[in-house]
């Protein structure tokens, strides 16, 4: 299956804004959390389809309602009515294979991110959608199967230490952000510690498994770009629109996240120019190596061969050879192999093959 | 015949805005179809040649008149009277071999964009110019050739549901951008799933099918890049004119497309780079295989050769050689033989070549 | 002598605005002919020199006064002065070494552009400078030599069909330009159906004919862009400039003219692309082959080696050899032999070398 | 460890501001020093933890307070109290991962910049982050360990000569950037001394070390230029802020690091093409000494391979071998041999591979 | 000698604006000369040190001060007083390193510049500062060393003809930028001439003396790179700033001035491409020589290594070889071995190995 470039050929045909799933999660759990917080007090509460009406109805406090689960398609549709979504909008929630974006739609603003896992066992990268709707009194979060990196931010949600509480909606967006880019920080960390670790290996022995290597790690890395490099846009966007509901408090944060951000896309860079790096020296030490395979074979068969014919002409069986018949004719014949021999070391030795 | 860049050559020297039919399929069948639709109905009209004045007088309704066939210059300079388009905007039509833009015109916005096909046999891309001229009351298409992408469009024009009768021809051009795109991502799929399927078989064996795969697949992504990428222009363009043709309620979907647009050239960068380092990767492992042999055959040679070299001497009829009559000269050979043979073996081992 | 960068050294140290023919083409003709023509009727005269002040008296037509030869200064002084030109300007026609451009002067447009001419025979492009002055009343033409691509022009002129009489001067310089730039296609062209060619030559039998080709289609290839790629910035800026010379029905065919020569610079860039991967894909295949080479080698020396050892080692006169006596001794050899070589060949065919 | 990109593992998951120490150098010196200094004087002062309140209280002079060792987070946290710093800009000073940047922050300006440091013995450049704060009437400076490229600096305050005691604080943060670039000239320089001494090492001899230090020093080269390009961006940011920190007279100052900071980054590209360049050379080096190799081989076994066949053929025992009995038939063999010998070398020496 | 960043170390801990004299020439002659001119005639002076006031006082006409001689830094500081300059004006002036640039000073216009020499014996392209000073009634320039480019300007001077005594200060300054790139001209075409050479040379024999030169060559054109682009920068600086010092009837030379440039920079990033190319050319024609001399030695290896073999077989001693006592058997032997070759010379011809 094309990981980078999800196949939307399902899709294709249908009207716009009809909506369609994307992915292969169609049998993990559906699941909607709330989290509603204000500076007193926090209640949390879950549902396997979606609340009532009257469970969102609480003017005074923050509400964060959380969408695990997007290939119920008739429950993206009551969601769209329900929270009255562009059917633009929910169409992107649905086709996961978008690219990240953030844009301002009526009353909101709309975040499609990409979470991203690094799985140990294959050595791969795999993402998953995150999308966003941030509005004045409620975010909507979705989330195409259960299990994120907010968990300590439900944990600061819980503690209420710091403004997290206080600090509204626009912060807690913020947060999540944070939380997902400190996460391309620590996978694009492993990644890197390999990239480093292998550039070490490959001056002690440059082995085929050193080049496997650095293929599997220069393929995550252009992954990794793949999918960052458009946030990198989509945060900057944040830091010039002026949409009331990104508060003057929050917007330092959100500076510090598009520093982040850069930072993340810059040392992908610079892994990558040292992966381009790692292979031409790989191949220079390849080079290397069959120049010296070709010295030894050059300077045992160019030693050899003549003295070999030498050995052949005094086996040949013609009657009148003089030299068979000198007394010393076979002390001679190694006298003057040893003579070729050690002339042609000299030479390679001058020519410094030795 | 240059497929990368059409044959204008018998266009030369004639006058601008005179017609010059480029391509080679001038034995298509020449066909014109109306579709007539309202909110309460639908009408479908097919001629061989034009329509009659009268057939198109229908001044509540939304027309869509679509020409199949460039190649008749009589009919299209009867088009372009009937239609008072600009001689410019004509040549362009039926100059096959344009760059693909979307620019305004007196009275409404010119679209000349390029249909792709892939060929599953031969492996190749190919394109089809599409034109479109959007009026307030009319909209006008031309192919070269009949058959398209836009069946569903006509199948929801018949069914009547959704927006599709109602939101004006705007919104109907936009769907027909919106065919042509998903269909773009549907070929840069399928030929991303070949190219990710020829990383595995590349590790598995880097045979030279591989490599003429990988320079076949790259010579498909040059031109769909070469073909792609103006589009991106040519719809950001109508992203920012204001033109009253866009009614503020297509606007958005306009963006869905920018941004799908966008996406399909992010993915044909990324494959054309996965493609550029599978080549660097077949050619390291051509180097290490090159290595392989190399390193088998000097360890025979350089065992051997000095081997044969002392049976040589042995077989030399020098009167006087002791060692022949030595009592174990014929074992001590072999002795000599096989410690020599062992000795070499050591330092290969050492060496860490076996 | 320098292609890709004319010599101006003899121009070094004169004043600035000095007259200096750059150039080696001083034996040319010297004529100067004009177009007068109206939408009544047309004129044209010849001059070996210059024309007198009366031949020019004609305020109700326009005129086309072209000069070919630019090697005799004291002509040029002559022009310089009878038109009023800027020292700089006429200094610019002179240069032939100049870079394309269009810029506004007191009065008029002032164009820099290249006329090129693909030589069959040696497979070269060569340029020419071809320069232009636009003013209310008359368009002034600078060429190198005789000869040059507006004959079609002239015969629209003569013929007096279409708008070409009526539509003023900087139509026909819009004409010229036309000219020059489909000029440029049908020379992209003809390198560009070259390089599709060796694409296909190259799969079949990469022999050092085909890289010799590719080099130098290269070479072609960059200096066509180097010559070109300014135009583009030149057209461009004919499209901003909101000159009164150019009026509003031209624009449409500047607007065209500038889609033109990016579609040529595009084409241009993907040639450049497919040359790189043309001789990438050489390499490999020239690596492939090395390969197989020494495959070849390889096998026939591991399998040969060991066995002209073994009939060494059995040719040697040592007096008592046992195996030499046994009944069937030579048939033993030949067993040995045969088991030896079926062993490698098993070998080798499970490594895939055969 | 990861040195191009340092980890911030620790710090995930925290809430924003949160201090974290991102560094190994928590067993370093904890230090405050003071330089308080007017037209008229200098007050210097050193405290193990933090001045009281009453050290700094001196309206009419500049202070510069200098932190050493970021790691114990109970002591900044008392600075940011202290000094009424946005947590964010604390975080900020601690992460010293961060990217160079330069800001405005509520009442000052905020510096983050990187000190490097080249080891001679192990050939690498390293990293220390330095953060300044200037405000009115106050420049704050922090170091992750003791030792600075600040004495001169230092010197100057205490000689009092010059203008340094006279022009303000954004002076003296101006004289401590350009210390840091300074110190870049001199780390670019020492690299690039070693590139341009490696050019010519190269060409007499490409040994395997020579290779292996063209990679070691391309490492350099782009650690250098992941951290000096963010300066530039940083210290142009500064030239444009109209900040009134910066006063008018400093700005020529400011614009002359700027052209520094820039002339530092173009060096660095220029040595980063002359390493790809000399890695190029390296490998079309090897590639002819490989051809030389191969030469050498191919001569000696192309004339000696046949010759030793001859001599085989007459090694052979069949009864009836007319040549072996001829008179002179030794004597032809040596002739034969001989001219054949003669003829190949002839050929080599004609195919000029002699 | 670091050639591409010349050394600054010995500036560096000083005070911003103490001269630091970075070079290797103070031994040349220190000298000053004037040329005041006006429209009525010319007065030319020379001092060893510097003039006194009054040398200088004479208010109608144009004065051109040319300081020769930058490493007595105490002379500099008499003329930094002498003319009221900005410390780090005179700074850069002696900072011989300095990236060119234009800029705008206090009452004037600082140009920095290199004047280019190449060296026609060692290849080499050398730089000299040169930096000027342009105000409503001087113009003082300085050089490292007596000689420069601008003895046809003097010459202009004193002969008075065309505009440069009349035109004022500014055009004097024009005309130096002039000669100063003129010459920049002249090296790039000097060395592209030996690009274009070195093209055909490779074509005709690959030798390792070609590749030396290439990468000779392209240091050449980095280093010109370097030393140009910031040139362009200046300049177009200068175009655009609004210096009344800088009068309209200048303006269309500084443009031309412009295009000059760019013309300059556009030809190095072509002969650079084309070195590039060169050098990948040099690597295939490298690897079809290695594919030939491969082809070779495996013609002869895998022809006579099966004969030898044979011949081999038969030299061996057993008791009882049947064939060895065939009639014909001697002439069997050679049937064979004829035959064998022919086949495999059949199979290479069929291989097109032949």
């Amino acid at each position: 299956m094309a990981r980078y470039f999800k196949s939307r050929t399902q899709g294709l045909g249908r009207k716009p804004g009809e909506l369609v799933f994307i992915g292969s999660h169609d049998k993990e759990e559906i699941r909607t959390s709330l989290i509603d917080y204000s500076e007193k007090g926090i209640r949390e509460d879950v549902w396997s389809d979606l609340p009532a009406d009257k469970d969102l109805e609480n003017p005074s406090t923050s509400l964060w309602l959380n969408f695990d689960g997007l290939h119920d398609l008739n429950r993206m549709d009551r969601i769209e009515e329900r929270f009255e979504l562009h059917p633009l909008v929910m169409a992107d929630i649905v086709n996961t294979a978008l690219r990240p974006k953030i844009e301002e739609i009526e009353g909101g603003i709309f975040f499609v991110l990409k979470m991203l896992r690094y799985s140990e066992s294959d050595k791969k990268v795999m993402s998953e959608q995150f999308s966003m709707i941030l509005r004045d009194d409620i975010l909507l979060t979705f989330q195409e199967y259960p299990g994120d990196v907010f968990d300590p931010i439900r944990e600061r949600l819980r503690a209420g230490k710091g403004r997290i509480r206080t600090a509204g909606l626009d912060y807690l967006a913020y947060c999540m952000m944070d939380s997902i880019i400190d996460n391309y920080i620590s996978i694009v960390e492993r990644i890197g510690e390999q990239i480093e670790n292998n550039e070490e290996a490959l001056l002690v022995n440059a082995t085929p498994e050193v080049m496997e290597r650095i293929i599997m790690l220069k393929r995550e890395i252009i992954y990794l770009r793949k999918t960052i490099r458009p946030v990198i846009e989509a945060v900057q966007f944040l830091t010039k629109c002026e949409n009331p509901l990104i508060r003057e408090s929050t917007e330092p944060f959100i500076n510090d996240l598009f520093a982040n951000i850069r930072q993340v896309s810059e040392a992908i860079d610079t892994y990558r120019e040292m992966l381009s790096e790692q292979l031409d020296t790989y191949n220079s030490l390849i080079g290397n190596r069959l120049n010296d395979i070709m010295k030894i074979l050059t300077i045992f068969s160019v030693i050899f061969i003549p003295l070999t014919f030498i050995a052949g002409i005094y086996g040949t069986n013609f009657d009148y050879i003089p030299e068979l018949h000198f007394r010393y004719g076979y002390l001679m014949l190694w006298g003057i192999i040893l003579a070729l021999a050690g002339a042609m070391l000299f030479v390679f030795k001058r020519k410094k093959w030795l």
